[in-house]
């Protein structure tokens, strides 16, 4: 079906209206820019080729797409038949298939209402098909006009542009659209500029339909896929609601949610069954989360893997591994590149980086363990630092099975603590304590009897 | 009212429709297991025996109510009827008196309604007396039928036996019915299983009602009480529910709550006037508040209890007694059985376990209290660290009225600090400081002139 | 305009309803007491003195305003013309003027209403303009009756005495009004208490009407103007109100708040665009905040300034400087009086007070930065103690430039690390290390081997 289709993401507006200094589709839902929604929706629904317009062909959108799609730059914004024009490269690419037009700003937009608008303009052999849904309010949003006798498409009106009559039309385009490509080249060609100086895609459908061309509406699959984002309130709502729409899927995937609030979860995100997720959760990027956890409050949780039956009270996780029956929080802070390995505790005011930590070890206090390798069953008193920065160069710090490490034990990196080897608290190791053997560096403690009398006076 | 009378709790239910590892009465409302608050429920309204139907004779659900209730199980799952049955030998025990059938996923049932149904089934001599409510979405639950010409209750129809008309009445059955206990025997008895191979308490009432027996309704004091979870969904907003339910009676008695976003507060807690709450707060358990506190943002409190003007700033402290007048916070962790006195300070990265701190005492940042004695007035410097654990026990630290432990000091236990003395910054204590004494151990400061150019070459 | 204008706000209603302690105008909304709401109103609306009707002349309230406003007391509350005849000399000083009343629980009156009814109340040559608004929920407020004839101003007739036609009203009194200064001299001479010993307003300004004085409405400008606060339920709701129109002003000025949960911003909190505000997070008094930050989750700013593109993640900071490009947490506090620096880095479990800290240094884990300064690109290791603290007296310490702070240092204040100097880990530094020289103190380890497992026997 889609072969010889494409897409073109218009994507070149500005942040005016969103009151930015960034290009408004980098704006983001949930922890995606919007730009990255559309492109998602369009990769997912099948379509082989994409291009994107943006505003600068060097700026942030081109860099952010540049790797997956075709880049056209549009360096003056004067409407979507405008800026699908400089897409004309890439339609004349695909002139005896089709295209899609998708705007970089309606996240929502979603794979199945493509492909059955697609699967309608292709049975029907439409000339151009229209994305429509029926919503509740339909102010601003390009209202679908129908025939008063057969209900045939007439054509869109805009906002700017709408009777009283129309106003209360309660259909309308998603600004969406699948064109035949000649038509689309064909229509474009005869676009006229407005006024304003702006040439419209909806003025381009008006030419088709004019010339007897066979245009016709498709409904998306819910109303939301029509929602644009062109100002912070707007995109606020449709934060929410992405976000609700999560949670809802979760919760009938067996997750327990038993308080919304705060808990924002990225889509792909996979919990499973019997999960407790508590407030102020956020779940970002690429997380897989297994059965029987409890996870949160206020924990962040970032393109990281969890196993069943793990804790994360408190937590912030980045780009690491934790395994199962792991117990975790509060006040943790897991640094990119880490491996926690099944059944240790971490407790308040760990930090751990770029170290893996094997089965069974207990981090429980006050610690950093940083560019670390740790064996299993090892004990760390509180307050141990690993040494691993020289102020010039970084090195790594071992720590092999059943070690115990001292309270307040500097260890200076490179180091090895040995196989069942101890720390004496205070000490700073500086140089490898073999197996079994004790580690001491600490001077004896003297006691100045009276000394506090003395020093009052 | 309630002599001879008993409850029989169904709770055989598995946690399929709930996605769930586990039977679903054991699904938590706010803190508590669903069964738990259906059993409180129970207890509260004064019934002095309750059995419970579960599905394994020593699983989860038994294992929970086990201590409180008689217990029996199903081993199949066939209709609420068969559940019943299978608790034959308690209604018979109770034969001369009332059975008050409960349903273990209806948590939100309540002692009032319980009393006003026996009230009436006594007093108008019912043999079934079913509580029920009038709801805005009727929609799965049981819908009361009424004769047309004098509204007396003529029978429960279920969702799926309904017609079109049925669907549309709103009034429904909680699934809760007080029986004559002889009444219910007889008609278990004579319930008849369904071509799915259940049998249901609905035709039951149905059995009886058709051979003459005196059945009625009794209103619900909320229509609340009705609502079940068979689903995450229904769980969740279940939990909203008894949520803003908790939120509402405490802003009704004094206390300020001016933000309800992320706080989750059980049954059951007490709060004093004026005290404020901010968001993020979770309350859990038995947890006793006094006046004029600050807790939160994003504070847990386990069961404990907090005396009067108490600040508690993003603090977890779980089985505990924090006294009046105490600084806490942020980022402390009270871990159980500790004792925090009047007007203590606990600043920044604090943890606290197992461990007394007498009235006054300043523990202000990054130090470990753990298994201690701690005086009046004691000043902690930052880092300190009681070294309980030598890897193999755990001893106690005592620290005396007045006395001054310098910054990452190690106290090594046992040791004891005595009145009025100190310890020198950097020091690791492992003998007694006797009173009003200077404890030291650290080696002299040597500076290495210009070393760090000579290391950079 | 405000030639000879006075307000006088009603403040002397206790906490009863309330269910406080505290004089209920001392309840807050968001960060601020109600009392300061409304004092701001009428000083922002220009009126050159305010009078205040206190219940103690020494208690709370009156210190609050005791600096801005004339300060009457009331020992006796009954009622509003008793509690206006109390302020009759500031009165009287006015007496050629007008002057305005206001209730000290009705915190979200605003200057633009303020302004608007005395305009009315100028041109028209009013003896009294009653603010009044269309409200949805009537209940509990004085109803503004109109003549059935000409919809002229008739009168305000209280809940408690409206009649069920009456309470059908929906138009309301804001219980603010303004009198031409002797109109209401007269009025409150003529003022006869009700048999439960209250005099009120409303019943002066019926006396008003019966002796042909000119009396009219003027509208607010929001009905949110009239809603007052008298009990905790309704302090929330308002809480709820001035909350989500924090959040809404933000968005449109450019910010973004992707979820709302948790978040509470004061009033004249500056945002730059771009920003983006996790949940969780409470901006507090006088809180600039620069372009393109990212704040939260459960971050809290008070009284603080911040730059642009600074990363502020579950972090307190307390009336502070925090320089642009910052990056800042998890798990920060920043307590008063402090510079953080441009470029600089505070991980985890820092804490800063009193201190200013130079450009690029970076203080990543565990540490406490109190009473120091510290100058550029100076590195902090691991769980270094600046010791501030004898017991006795407090001293500050000082490092200079590109300084390396080696691990679990202690600087016992006063001292100076110099310019490009170096410390040991696990050194206590109690004298000045020169401009590049590395400080050390600590002991030489000793392994001793097999230790352990002479040890285990």
């Amino acid at each position: 079906m889609m072969t010889n289709c494409g897409a073109v993401i218009l994507a070149a507006g500005d942040g005016v209206r969103m009151k930015s200094a960034y290009p408004y589709v980098m704006k983001k839902l949930l922890s995606k820019p919007m730009i990255s929604w559309v492109l998602t929706a369009a990769k997912k629904s099948g379509i082989p080729d994409i291009a994107v317009v943006v505003a600068k062909p060097d700026g942030m959108v081109a860099q952010f797409v540049g790797d997956e799609c075709e880049v056209f730059a549009q360096p003056e914004q004067k409407g979507t038949a405008h800026a699908a024009t400089h897409a004309k490269a890439f339609i004349e690419a695909h002139k005896n298939g089709n295209i899609l037009i998708l705007n970089g700003d309606s996240p929502l937009m979603d794979a199945g209402s493509i492909r059955n608008a697609l699967m309608h303009h292709l049975e029907a052999g439409n000339d151009v098909t229209v994305i429509a849904a029926r919503v509740e309010k339909p102010f601003g949003y390009g209202r679908i006009v129908r025939d008063h006798n057969n209900g045939n498409f007439a054509g869109i009106v805009e906002e700017r542009d709408a009777s009283g009559e129309v106003k209360r039309i309660n259909e309308i385009s998603s600004g969406a659209y699948w064109f035949k490509a000649s038509s689309l080249l064909l229509g474009l060609q005869n676009t006229k500029p407005r006024q304003n100086g702006e040439s419209n895609l909806v003025d381009t459908i008006s030419w088709l339909l004019e010339n007897g061309k066979k245009c016709d509406t498709s409904s998306a699959m819910s109303p939301d896929v029509v929602l644009g984002a062109n100002d912070r309130s707007q995109l606020h709502e449709l934060n929410h609601i992405a976000r609700m729409r999560e949670l809802e899927t979760h919760l009938e995937a067996g997750v327990d949610i038993p308080c919304f609030d705060g808990v924002v979860i990225d889509p792909d995100v996979v919990i499973g069954m019997d999960t407790v997720i508590y407030p102020g959760t956020i779940l970002r990027g690429k997380v897989v989360i297994g059965k029987n956890c409890k996870i949160g409050p206020n924990t962040i949780i970032e393109n990281s893997t969890v196993g069943d039956n793990v804790i994360l009270n408190n937590t912030q996780c980045y780009q690491s591994v934790v395994k199962s029956e792991a117990n975790i929080g509060p006040f943790v802070h897991i640094r990119p590149n880490s491996v926690v390995g099944e059944a240790v505790h971490l407790g308040n005011y760990v930090e751990v980086k770029n170290s893996t930590i094997d089965m069974g070890t207990k981090v429980s206090h006050l610690t950093y363990v940083g560019d670390s390798d740790v064996g299993k069953k090892v004990n760390f008193g509180c307050g141990t630092v690993t040494v691993n920065y020289t102020g010039r160069a970084k090195f790594r710090t071992t720590i092999k099975d059943n070690a115990f490490i001292g309270c307040n034990t500097n260890l200076v990196a490179p180091v090895t603590v040995g196989e069942g080897a101890y720390t004496a608290a205070g000490s700073t190791i500086t140089e490898d304590v073999p197996d079994d053997s004790l580690g001491i560096a600490r001077a004896r403690q003297v006691n100045k009897l009276d000394w506090c009398l003395r020093e009052k006076k």
